[in-house]
This record gives C-alpha cells, sequence and structure tokens, in this order.
C-alpha cells in the first residue's frame, strides 16, 4: 500500500494495469489477493477461503478488531462416478468461526463434531437450519464432511439437500496447518504483532508517548 | 511509519485516497493496533490481550529486549444465567509470562497447574493474593479456569472473590494457536528473525561490518 | 522492488552504503533467493527445495492464485561406504504436492506411505513410473525414504534405479517444521494474509470500495 | 533498512543516533536486533540466542543461502543455594544446529539425548570435548539439560567441569514454540518465502523472465 500514496503524484497520468507492460506499476488501491485451498474427493469437492477481519478506527488514530474473519467453506457435489466433474450449481456454503476452526484443529482422530446454523430470511419467510457433521471414516483414514441444509418455505414441507465428503487424513493435516498459520491473521494479531519493533517499543518512545 | 514521511512531502497535493476524514492521516506516529481474543462462557467472559516486549537501544545502534511482552487476562462475570451478560465492573485480571503460557501450550487433556501472584499495595497496606487454577472439567470438554483473588486490608479479615469460567477444548485450542503465534513476538525473536535478509547478511557485509 | 525506485531518484548521489561491487544493485528486478535443506545420511543425501506458486492478475487488478506452489524433493546416493560423497550424476528427484506434504506432516511413527507418479515421454516413447516408499525404520529412529524410479522404452526390459535414505525423527522434525511453515506460501496464502491491516480493511474503506 | 536509503538525500546533515531526540532518525546501517531466551533454573540459567545464517550473492543477482544459522546455548551456574546468583565467569557454551534442534523439539516426554562435540585448538594443543545430555527428570516435569566440558592439556590429565539443569515443561514448550517460529527463519526459508509475492510470480513476469 505504501508504493500507490508514492504514486499519486503521478494522478494524471494513465494507469493501464493489467497488462503489465515490463514492470509492473503496482496496484493503485491495495492489492487484493484471493487464495483458498481445495480438497477434491470423489464425491465432490470443498474450497476453503479465508475472509479478513475489520478494523475499526479509534479517535486516537489506533485501530482495533471490530469483526473477526472467518473461513467460507464451499461444498459442490461431483455429477459422475467415473471422473470428477463438479456441480458448483449444487454448492452450498457454510461459514466457520475462528474458535470453530480451532474445534476442527484439535479434532482427535476418532473424534466427531457437529456444526449448526439457524437463519430466516424476512421477505421469503423461507427458514434455513445446516448441519455439518464430521465424523471419523470407517476405514480410519480420515473423517467425513457432511453437510445438511434444510429449507422450509411458508406452510410447505422441509426440504433437504444433503452433501457427503471423505475427507483424508492428509488433507486434514493440510487444514490443521493453513488453520493454524491464518487464525492469528482473521483475529487481526498480525496487525499488533507488526507494530512490535524496536523503533516504536523502546525507552525513548515510552518516556515520551506512554 | 514510513508512509507519513512521503504525504508530508507532498502535503499541497489533494490525496483522495482514501478520505478518512474522521481519524489523523494515518500513523503520523507508529500505527498502534489493538487485538485480543475473548472466550464467551454461560459463566463469563475471558478476554487475552497481548502486551508488547520493550527495547533499548545500545550505544551501537543496536537493539535488545529489556523487557518481555506477556499476556493479559481479563476475567468478567455473567450476571445472568439466562443470556450472557457480562459485568466488567466485577472484574479481575491476571498477566501470564511467556513461560507461563507455554505451561499452558503445554497442559495435558488431564493435566492441571495453578499459577501464583501475590503484591502488596505500599500506600494502602491491602495484600492481595491471585491463584489462577486450569483444571479439566469433569466431563473431559476442556478445562476450567478458576481465579480467586485474595485481599486482606490491614487488621482485617481477607476477603475472597472468585471467578469460575469453563473453557472448551475448541476455545484451547485456538489459545495454543495464538499463544505459538505470538510467543515469539512478546520475546522480540520477530524483531531479529525480520533483519535475516539477504542483504544484511551475506559475505560482503560480513567482510566489512562485523 | 521498492527500494530500487528510490535509488533511482537519487543515483547522482554517492551511495557510500554498502559497498558492492561485485554483484549489481540489488533488485533491479524483484530479489531472487535460493533457499533448501540438505538430509544427509550415510546411504546418500536429500535435498528439498520449496518451488513458489504462480498468481494471474485478474481484470479488476486483484491477483489470484494459478498454480500452487511444491517441493522438489532431490535424492543422490553415497558412493563410498567411508565417508560420505554423494553422486548428483545419479540423483532422481520427485515432487510433493502441497496435500502430499500434509501426508508426510501427519505421518505417524508407525505409518508408511506411497506415493506414486507414471510420465510417458512423447518424442521418445520412454515411459517412467515413480514410487517414494515411506516406511518406519526397524529401530524406529525415524524413517526411509526409498524412491524406485522405473524406466521403460519403447520394445525394451523396464529398467530400475533405486535409492534409499535412513531419515532420522530429528530430521523429520525439522521437515515438519518447515513444511508446516512453508506450505501456506506455496498456497499463496501469506500473499493474502499480507493484505489484512487495519489501512485496507476498514469501515472507511469498506464503504468505499466493497 | 529501507527507509535508510531514502534518508540518504541527507546525508550532509549530522545523524546522531542513538540518542534518540523524539522520533529516531532510524539505523543508518541495516538494523541490529538482540534477542534470546533465558530459562532461570535454581541450579543455573540457560540462554538461548539464535544466530542468523549467512547468504552468498550469484552472478545472477539472485541469492542463496551459503551457511545455516544456529542456535547459541550459553550455561551459567547458581554460585547460592539461597538465591539465584548466576555466575557467568564459569560459563559454557553449546551450539545446535537446525537438525539437532528438530532432535529437541521432537524428544518425547520418556525419551533422552546426547549431543556430542570434539575440537582441538591447534596452538595450546588442548583438547575439548563437550556432551550435552537431555534427560527426563526423574519427576517426569520436565528434562534435565546437563554439560560436560572435557578440556585435556598436552601431557596433562582431563579436567571435567559440569553444569546440571532442571528445565521444567514449561520451558521445553517455549523451546518447542520459538525453535519451530525460528528455524525456516535459521535454514534462510523466510528470505525465500518474501520474495512469493503476486507481483513477482505472476504470468506476466514468467514469460519475461523465467
Amino acid at each position: 500500500s505504501f508504493r500507490v500514496k508514492c504514486y499519486r503524484s503521478n494522478l494524471d497520468e494513465p494507469k493501464p494495469f493489467p497488462p503489465l507492460p515490463q514492470h509492473p506499476p503496482v496496484a493503485e488501491l491495495p492489492q487484493r489477493v484471493y487464495a483458498d485451498y481445495s480438497v477434491y474427493t470423489r464425491m465432490g469437492v470443498l474450497t476453503l477461503t479465508p475472509k479478513p477481519p475489520q478494523f475499526d478506527a479509534k479517535a486516537s488514530g489506533a485501530f482495533s478488531v471490530s469483526r473477526e474473519g472467518y473461513m467460507l467453506l464451499q461444498f459442490a457435489p461431483s455429477i459422475s462416478t467415473e471422473e470428477p466433474i463438479y456441480d458448483w450449481n449444487q454448492k452450498q456454503v457454510f461459514s466457520l468461526s475462528v474458535t470453530e476452526m480451532g474445534t476442527l484443529i484439535s479434532l482427535g482422530a476418532m473424534d466427531s463434531w457437529e456444526f449448526f446454523r439457524k437463519t430466516a430470511n424476512a421477505k421469503s419467510g423461507i427458514e434455513v437450519r445446516k448441519v455439518l457433521k464430521v465424523e471419523p471414516l470407517l476405514d480410519i483414514t480420515g473423517h467425513s464432511f457432511s453437510l445438511s441444509v434444510y429449507k422450509k418455505p411458508v406452510d410447505k414441507e422441509e426440504i433437504e439437500e444433503r452433501l457427503y465428503l471423505p475427507v483424508t487424513r492428509a488433507d486434514l493435516a493440510v487444514l490443521r496447518s493453513i488453520f493454524n498459520y491464518i487464525m492469528p491473521y482473521l483475529l487481526g494479531w498480525n496487525a499488533f504483532a507488526s507494530t512490535i519493533k524496536p523503533e516504536v517499543y523502546n525507552q525513548v518512545n515510552r518516556t515520551n508517548r506512554l
């Protein structure tokens, strides 16, 4: 983001980006990067996308975290038993809070857990319940993720959609690693941590400023 | 802190990005960010806030850590059995050193630990003892954090205030993750680590400077 | 890459620090750094080199990961039983995906795993199969890494080359640590994480830009 | 280090550093920071100090790690049984390689390990052997670190100096955490990792530069 503001003095110039002709005159606005991780199984795919926290500026100029980040889980079923073709039109989503990520990380090889959601759409009146069940696979090679979505339109029967994915121990290890990595960021602790510098927290600054 | 300096040379220019009217042009002083993590339970809330280390400048211009950072624990009881309403007027605090954070991290599912503090207020003569007991919950779904604060005014009976929080295994997993993350920062190791760059530690610089 | 631009505006000034005569003024192009980790054993050496992900620029100026990074494993046998002399002419390579790194990380002390590869060279018609077997050592002091490479020229017998390395538990602990460290980078999550800053994700920016 | 070079344009000004009058005109030379971690016991103190790797500049301008960093262990005995007074004149040192740090990290609660060193001083002819033994404490509350240093002057008897420290499980957890943190830095992997940016590794740059 630094470079941006220095560039500002060039505001009258056209800044075509991209394409980047040679040496990219980097992002005008703070750079945005999208990263995720997909677990591909014969039954479907699970894509995990971290979502950033929000910060609030205080009157003092300091910032504090106003909303924790979270992990968006997107499930899509496979529509072929032969080869993995995933139907994103049937996708279902489920968001995990940082604490729920902690639940997943601390799940032992033989442990199970259920995550619940319940929402109601004020306009349509449709009630939606979601249950994400994480259970050990029978052959203990990992855990199954099964997501059930129940929709109940007003005066109608409840409809259930279900997605089932067998996730290997290896993929769970990757999840554990990237969850461990990203959790402090989703809590904004990295923003605090990045202020820990000798030139900020030393005797001289302390006497002057704290 | 750097950006500031760029801004300054451009001060006469219009700065259309971003229009932050409320708070001062960011970081005239080095940016401050407040981050914490709260464990909400039916009995009360526990808020953890990391506190930075302090550095000293040496005559050589190098810095060293003069005081380790720590983790501030703030406990507040719930004043309703129906819904979680927390009374921060009854809050109690307890600070964990990095080594004590290590104790918490390494606590097995069936392990217990007690942390002690004892201080005396020179003026009022009130002696304060604190005991933070961390024990496995009976149903093994996590650990309880119970904080007892004993205050003994001169020539009076000791008064005890007690706070009890059941903390789930999931929350302990989050604590383990963010403690692991923040401990090197509280020790200032990140400040050392951030100097490990090819342009600093290479053959050329070594012969010239070490 | 930023420093460059500052340097340029000052190009006419003397730049007494540091005097790096041999190599070009650092990072005209973005800096490249090569890092690896070698496991030395009496039977041979295993060198692990992380390979970066690739990013794609979107029309919006945002970036997304277009190809995950991976870990290149290079095996070379020892050609002496007396002292460790490694013959890199006989080297064999094997690349681990992030998920396969997860497999290695989550391997218990008594667990085994096999990784497979199969490729065919269109021109020469040579089929190459590779099997990397990771198994507990008999004395449980670590795991063996044995790599078998099968090459089958057209109309000829298959040739097998085999490399065997006993890797200690200590080295596996280092691998676990550096894999854990590097996996989020190979997935590009660090690039996302580095955008999590108060000045990017706050109320003011949100209303203006999201 | 960046700020420095921008400051360069002020080269004609005196740059008194330190003392830092208000807002430190940061390091003329790349900043140096010293960080360590001390384990205090009734028998003595163990101070751990990470030592950086060295990089080599290649003809291409890229850097590679030429020497791994390591962990310096300094032991000093307590000279009082009443209170902890440490005698640094009797200190002994022992350096752990990254692989040996892996050994310590992976040591189970009931495991032991011995680290060896042997050097000879060419001038004095004194042979020095060192053995660092790490063993579970009898009450399983941690591990003991005992360092034996054997010095053998030419034609004389070997002299043994011994230091013994009981290190708690909590301190071992801190060591595990900071070792895990610092190992990738000591191997220079952070320098590689810090180059993983969308603006470096993308389609455009790849076609132009790889």
